[in-house]
């Protein structure tokens, strides 16, 4: 473990600085983003107008701030230390007793678990009308308004569709949306209350910057790192974690499956700015040599510990998988495509009894609620193909998370539900809409879904598309997917192409949904490459390096960073000069009033039309 | 013009053969398909069963026959001579007097052009009930049905949304899809008639093999090429041509901006199976030295003249960009961004009359007719940002293209019509339904759309998310955008980069719409992971090469190719395998009837539930 915080994810971005906004209701909260510094606006005549600088949510933690001087091997600062014990309901204490297979070396701190007589849960604390410092937190960072105080464009945007329009969803109808125009502490905590929305946050992760997953927030991407037996290292996890918060993941899950998982995990986890999640049957399975058949409660129930006490955020929990919709997928074209669905499987056939997680479930809650500690509950019969999309094994078990969500909303404990996989695009809306409605509006989250089965290598496309179509119907998490799905481990390569992918899937959403605030990156950026800012257009991009890489190829030279043309066009004839001339002519010929001008034109064109075509002619 | 038919762009696809299907209208009509061989299941106790070849449509034309012996200074042979010449409605010419601007070599043969006393476009024969060879041709390449003839699983895949479901799209129930469950040259010729689809194909492109553009077929790619002003050459334009078509471009268009308009096209014409769209106003502009102003109507004619006898497909003409539309984009945040948009707005500006493509669309209309040159009306206000999305201007010019389109269908000529660009998800079907209206279901051609602005460097991507979306909604073509988009020319790896995400959009467009048989490869494919028969799911994939690349970095060895497990989970644990194991044990306790099955198991979860779930046990 000799990285340390001086590697390529700690770069930083161009024409970026760290800030932090500080909270009203709590001293102790400072949200960070990233500032990203702008040139001014030069007109036909020279003139400079200065262009706003723009904020943007930003997961990567301390690693992020350039200021901060720590090491992988300490690990990073335990920002909501303070605020978790401050509230008076936990306690330290030793912890599990380490086994042999925790192959790891000691934990960084002792381990903290609930000691008053209730769920030390964020949804408690909503359910009892707190205002957590996490919720206050959240409502900073999701609050465009707040970030770009320094301007008045917010509003500058298209909303989203109303309830009436013809092209409303009809997932919207049953159930809408209810994004307010500010995100505020109350409503967060509302949220949260009402179980629609979750704060994967575990008493033991305190280094955690608290983030939300709810569909009435900014849509979240969850990455997904993790060793195997077949290759990688602790280091590269470590490494990639940070790299993928650094583009934007909002949570990691590690799924190692191979040798040290419980070492892998901790220091991804005292590294972490992001929830970590995890899908505890993994390591469960490595303690029983791999074979299936031979878990226990028991062994269960001690990884279960031994992860809250690490301070894993989300536990991966396939409760859903009953024996009885095991033989639906006999006659599927991909049988069971999850692990943890197929682990399962192999259990109930081998014992022929019912899925032990289902019942132990109320006891799975009881840990969960002591930690604080987040459901997702698994979708171990998610199709693994376009042919079994929606099938009855499918949605039995979807049906069934939603039991599973009410049970564990009773015992104080927050939940979100996973869910496919592979839809194609006409049958993405209704897994939307069962979801919402049997599991009680619980955050959904699911693995793309991929749109078609024809391009292995380019998964991370057939399942973006998916991923933006449900993130648009009201889908709060997207689990990434990377070129190499299906194909191999990714590489840090493919960490970041999936990550970009994803976070393009999840703004596009966050644009249909007309989260507010959410366009006003868009049009910075589009107002640059207009005005041939080009250092401004990289810099304002997701991925800053490739573009300039990209104009690097055709244009090096620093001086066609400032030129007023591209090698698209040349430097002879550009459409977006000739605009400049249709805005000068406009001017000139006292068209510049653009609202009075707009509605006049229209007037005008309609005119036109009712006079059967007559050429309109202002000068 | 050294290269040969020797590159890159024609190395074989793996496991593939060339095959034709003839017609059985016309014994000249000869289809090119790919088919891809499989290996046979094997199953648990080592039995093996044999898994029909999958065959594919293929755009690649003679350059991906490992028979065809040509070169790129020969070109490709003149399938469609013939079929041409045998109407008997057409006339060889000396053609018009080479300018000093046609920069190139003669011509390879003398030009056609209508000689009797109506259009010779496909339009006009079908208007007139014939079935062309070019339709047939089209009727067996559509029709997945006859390609697996040997078959019998081509039903296996999910209908389209029935038009009462709760999803379907609004854009459906006024504009209902019609696909039938067979195409047939007389549905061909039916939906040309109606000017719900064209076949772009010039008289004078004999080497074309015919494709068909309408949304009641499979979505068709379109790819850009071009050398500019700034970098390229003419070999590599042929060769990104060739390339293009070989990843699945429907048909290509060639921008090129620069020097050697004329010779660049005529190598890429004689080299082309698929249809060439040009912007002749380009070519234009270069004949005036790049001065919108000088343009005039003659050299516009000249233009079009010198490029339809040249062979040229498809045009796209701007006659939308009215005077009065002009000063609505002063506003916007992107102005004008189309290059023929602007400068057609500047010529109109500068004189301050209506726009002369729009004063000579009749004058247009009968040289297209003469040579069948379909038009694609340009959008030269689409918006450049999703700020500028749906707006006065846009649509504006919209509405013209209905009017322009109704004259240029009463002159027999096809038409198309072009559309945007940037447009946030929640606003692309209000694109597709005004579409639809306005342009009297005339097929629509969109440049992806962008759904967010905010990643350059990867706007396949965020073009790719909305092209399927608008494909599914009922968009015949999709035009693509590489990930050099706005930032440089693309290179061949943004070439396949490009078609190969269209691809996927276009395909997934063609799930959603239930076109018959476009499951069929997406099942061979997921067959054949789930079976880990490695080499075919390389084959079936868009991208065998990078799909293969991918395993081979985790795991080189050729016996991993045979492999029952991947990289993910490793040899000792894989949920395939235990999927295996249910079905086994379906087989051994009876359930293996899976119709049956499914159906019993669907009863007895019910019962299950209504018994207040005792669990279901079979055996």
């Amino acid at each position: 473990m000799k990285s340390e915080s001086t590697g390529e994810s700690v770069l930083p971005f161009p024409n970026s600085t760290r800030i932090y906004i500080a909270g009203s209701l709590d001293p102790r909260v400072r949200v960070p983003m990233r500032e990203i510094a702008l040139s001014p606006t030069k007109d036909f005549i020279g003139r400079a107008e200065a262009n706003d600088p723009v904020r943007v949510y930003d997961c990567s933690g301390p690693w992020g701030d350039p200021a901060f001087q720590g090491t992988v091997e300490r690990g990073l600062p335990a920002l909501r230390a303070d605020w978790i014990v401050g509230r008076g309901d936990v306690e330290e204490y030793e912890g599990r007793a380490p086994g042999p297979l925790d192959n790891g070396r000691p934990a960084f701190r002792k381990p903290l678990r609930g000691s008053a007589n209730h769920p030390v849960t964020q949804l408690w604390y909503a359910r009892q009308g707190i205002i957590t410092p996490e919720m206050e937190f959240i409502a900073i960072r999701e609050n465009m308004r707040t970030a770009q105080a320094a301007s008045n464009d917010l509003d500058n945007q298209h909303a989203a569709l109303s309830r009436d329009s013809e092209f409303t969803p009809s997932v919207f109808r049953r159930f809408p949306q209810r994004i307010p125009a500010e995100i505020t502490p109350e409503f967060v905590r509302d949220e949260i209350a009402a179980g629609r929305a979750i704060i994967p946050a575990n008493i033991n992760h305190p280094e955690l910057e608290p983030m939300i997953i709810g569909r009435n927030f900014l849509v979240k991407v969850n990455a997904n790192i993790g060793n195997s037996a077949v290759a990688s290292s602790i280091a590269e996890e470590v490494e990639k974690m940070r790299w993928a918060t650094k583009w934007g993941a909002d949570t990691v899950m590690d799924l190692s499956t191979g040798k040290n998982i419980h070492a892998t995990r901790e220091w991804i986890l005292r590294n972490s700015p992001v929830p970590i999640g995890t899908v505890p049957i993994y390591q469960a399975l490595e303690k029983v040599n791999g074979r299936a058949e031979d878990l226990t409660w028991e062994i269960f129930r001690d990884t279960l510990i031994e992860q809250a006490e690490q301070g894993v955020d989300y536990f991966t929990i396939h409760a859903g998988v009953l024996l009885r919709f095991i033989p639906l997928t006999a006659s599927r074209m991909t049988g069971i495509v999850s692990r943890g669905g197929s682990i399962m499987a192999k259990w109930c056939l081998a014992h022929h009894r019912e899925n032990f997680l289902h019942t132990h479930w109320d006891d799975i809650c009881d840990i969960m609620a002591a930690y604080d500690v987040s459901f997702s509950i698994g979708d171990g019969l998610r199709p693994g193909s376009i042919a079994d999309a929606n099938d009855a094994a499918q949605f039995g078990e979807l049906e069934a998370q939603g039991e599973l969500t009410r049970r564990a909303w009773a015992k104080g404990v927050q939940v979100m539900n996973e869910g496919p996989g592979h839809v194609p695009m006409h049958m993405i809306e209704e897994n939307m809409a069962k979801q919402l409605e049997w599991c009680h509006e619980a955050p959904f989250y699911t693995l793309g879904p991929l749109t078609t089965d024809i391009a292995p290598g380019h998964d991370h496309i057939t399942s973006g598309i998916g991923a933006a179509l449900i993130g648009w119907f009201g889908c709060a998490m997207l689990c990434y997917v990377t070129p190499k799905e299906h194909l191999g481990l990714p590489d840090k390569q493919d960490v970041k192409a999936g990550v970009i992918t994803y976070k393009i899937a999840a703004h596009a959403a966050d644009l249909a949904k007309g989260h507010p605030g959410a366009q006003y990156r868009d049009n910075a950026l589009s107002k640059a490459r207009f005005e041939f800012r080009w250092q401004d257009q990289f810099a304002l991009g997701l991925d800053p390096d490739t573009a300039r890489e990209f104009h690097d190829e055709t244009l090096p030279q620093e001086g066609a960073k400032s030129a007023h043309f591209c090698s698209m066009c040349g430097p002879h004839f550009c459409s977006m000069k000739i605009s400049e001339d249709v805005r000068k002519y406009a001017a000139e010929h006292g068209l510049d009033d653009q609202d009075a001008l707009k509605k006049g034109m229209e007037e005008k064109s309609r005119e036109f039309v009712e006079k059967g075509g007559e050429l309109y002619a202002k000068a």
